[in-house]
């Protein structure tokens, strides 16, 4: 498959044309047959004899995008002067800042917020430790924490080259559920360093999103972390792609008209995404549910399983296959209703889809490159998703982590549990109504005004609910 | 000495009053009777009998605050509803934020600062970890890490109730610097936990600000940290304080017409302030400092200093006190030049000062009560200056931390040493130009224009000529 030109291999060309008449529609031709997408033309300066212009340009890739400027190069009379990458030039500086939230005009300012009135506020919160959370950026403050060990799909590239990701999240937490996010890349991957280190920050943030940790050393991270601090601790990798995979499962099953409880699930992988999804099914209430990783079906009897090594891999066996299954991924998906997956690319084929059953649902959720291409999979399958932006039902977990957080943070949550995690999940899914409900329309664009505030609305009920939530009336 | 009404001490007070002609002055009056001071009145609404007003009033302290509103309520017909801390006020929810440095719009600018496109940036920092300083933040971001154990005046209230300090320095940092400055509020006071952990989350920081920590453990992590990263490590109990002193006493010294290098300067306590400024006055040439503290003269006879147990007095006394002298702190002041105090309160008398050379310069900078009234103390000293606001000649580290890292950061240092710091001495004494210069003005206010940028040129150059820094020309 030959993906699409893109935005984010977007270049800005700054060159001197000829001021013959033909000569834009001979350049933006030229890009055009290169297969690159014009989407900017800005004259900069206009002399007698020749034009300077930005000519802004989405390519499929960096290769590509060489190409392009060949191609502009190659018009007759075009002087080639200097080429931008635009997504460089948007990460120039990084990504967030910083900000006073009121201005320090004069001594009086200063006498304020520092020396010496600051010092009544610190005897206020050293005498009630809780009046942090009025008095300080606690309140809507969380790390975004990573080691850069299992960045996106790029894998360990330290904690330096995660930061633009890390930035990134902290810019979208901060646009789409309004939270002060700020970025943690650690310089250690060691899982007692790690754990020390966030204990050690964890006083002025309210949370802490654990990012892009490699499996297995996330789930100890975490659960540690959830045991030993008051503040939520969320793995996005884990809890976020979770809830959205199940939001978008829940609206898949209404477009066929089936119900979660009585359909037949296979799972292809068993990592950091894997097992949480695992987890979250079956707490919404599947009952079949079918784990298969690199080594086959995640059952008691495999050998990396039943030494107790794993105790990730023990828990799903112990809870899943409930049919005692024994085969391929291949020969499970046989008259699955659902398959989910979250393992490696092209490692289902069409034909494989032909097998399951009627109105399949088939969510291959791999990154960048799924499990099975959507356009193949739709040949066989009612419902298809993927983590891919360029098709439709986008998993995303931008859908899901600032709504999450805002809904924590409202309800001064000291963790975050599965039954928050599946009221998180409803009201995502119920954000999409019956009337908009399609094939290629089971989950909501990130950009749907509502998303968050419903999201936050629903997992604080579910704090204050169980217990988790410590919002009091003043 | 009663201290003046302060606006750090100002209440906003919401009250009614009866509409009759004199109300208003009635009410001002009870106000500065009891010795406060309006600062604002805002009528709220208007009716036929009565208003509804805010008055805002600054007072002593909070003792004397309720005095005033007890004052108010006395006033006729006055019915107070409800009184507000402006300092609180000015805390709530925190002092800083953070933000996106871009809008995201739609999808494509998700793409590129976000999934897909960001992950080009990421391996370009991969490929070269320099990068990490043109494409992140990392270019412009500090942390600004305490313990909690000596914040202010108020001592080891833990790090929670630092917060509200540190995001003040947050805030400072921005307004004097444009530094992009996060609080890091460690649930640790053990010196190798803290140095492992600011250690770990150095990857997203070109510089550390270590605030707050009490000695000796401040002596140890600094030295520590600088040792073992690539970033400034700065403590500003330390290092801030140094240079802001410095910086004053070569403006007294001008005044009254003496060399640094022939003057006796005494200076009384070694702690963190005390050490820093006793090596930084050697570098710049001072040579006879009688350093004192709690036990007296520092010297290698003292048991406490000649078992070697603390390597900041045996430094101090092996490079202090060359004419041997040996007496106490009232016995050294005879015929010196210059005192220096960052002790205790009240422990330099009036007649001490009287015993002082001609033409004597009191730094008494002990906080928030110095080691002698200014009043007193400028009876027979030519120049005096305390750490106090409202006192000619504070002595002021926000005069120095953000102008200091804004050199740092533009040479892209690799850390910060005597030379520099006495660079950023001279220069902030030399924003004072001769025909400004007397014995009541001999540090410009915190809020002179060109204080940081002038701070920041010199810190820069001499990181350069040194060979701390490291920009490149691009």
């Amino acid at each position: 498959m030959t993906s699409l030109p893109s935005v984010s291999n977007s270049i800005t060309v700054r060159l001197e044309l000829p001021s013959r008449a033909t000569a834009v529609s001979e350049l933006t031709g030229a890009v055009e047959r290169a297969g690159g997408l014009v989407t900017g033309l800005d004259i900069n300066s206009s002399y007698s004899d020749r034009l300077r212009v930005d000519v802004t340009a989405a390519a499929r890739d960096s290769d590509h995008a060489d190409d392009l400027v060949e191609a502009m190069r190659q018009v007759e009379g075009v002087n080639v002067q200097k080429v931008s990458d635009r997504t460089f030039l948007a990460h120039l500086g990084g990504k967030i800042k910083i900000e006073a939230k009121a201005p320090i005009r004069n001594r009086d300012d200063l006498s304020m917020i520092y020396t010496p009135g600051v010092a009544r506020v610190c005897l206020a919160i050293a005498d009630n430790p809780e009046d942090a959370r009025r008095l300080t950026i606690k309140r809507n403050t969380i790390a975004v924490v990573t080691d850069g060990t299992a960045v996106l799909g790029l894998g360990n590239i330290g904690p330096l080259a995660a930061m633009p990701v890390m930035e990134g999240k902290a810019a979208l937490f901060k646009r789409f559920g309004d939270i002060d996010a700020f970025p943690i890349c650690l310089d250690t991957t060691d899982t007692e360093e790690i754990i020390r280190t966030v204990k050690a920050i964890a006083p002025g943030f309210a949370g802490i999103n654990l990012e892009d940790i490699s499996a297995p050393r996330c789930f100890e991270i975490e659960a540690r972390l959830r045991d030993e601090l008051d503040i939520p601790v969320f793995h996005d990798d884990q809890h976020g792609t979770a809830i959205v995979a199940l939001a978008a499962l829940r609206n898949a099953l209404r477009v066929v008209g089936k119900e979660l409880a009585d359909v037949r699930i296979v799972q292809s992988g068993a990592g950091a995404a894997g097992s949480a999804i695992t987890r979250l099914l079956l707490h919404a209430g599947a009952r079949d549910v079918i784990v298969t990783d690199i080594n086959g079906v995640v059952s008691k009897d495999r050998a990396d399983i039943a030494d107790g090594r794993d105790p990730n891999l023990t828990w799903i066996a112990e809870h899943t296959n409930p049919r005692g299954f024994n085969g391929t991924l291949k020969e499970a998906l046989r008259d699955a209703d659902v398959f989910i997956g979250v393992s490696a690319p092209h490692i289902v084929a069409e034909e494989d889809v032909a097998t399951m059953a009627k109105d399949a649902i088939v969510f291959a959720m791999a990154n960048p490159v799924p499990e099975i291409e959507p356009e193949l999979a739709a040949k066989h399958a009612t419902v298809v998703a993927t983590g891919r932006s360029d098709f439709a039902n986008q998993i995303n977990n931008v859908l899901v982590f600032p709504g999450v957080f805002r809904g924590l943070l409202d309800a001064q949550a000291d963790g975050i549990d599965l039954d928050i995690m599946l009221a998180a999940a409803k009201a995502l899914s119920d954000v999409v109504k019956p009337e908009e409900l399609n094939p290629t329309y089971i989950i909501p664009s990130v950009f749907h005004p509502d998303l968050s505030s419903v999201i936050a609305r629903a997992v604080t009920e579910a704090a204050e609910a169980n217990g988790r939530g410590r919002v009091e009336q003043d």
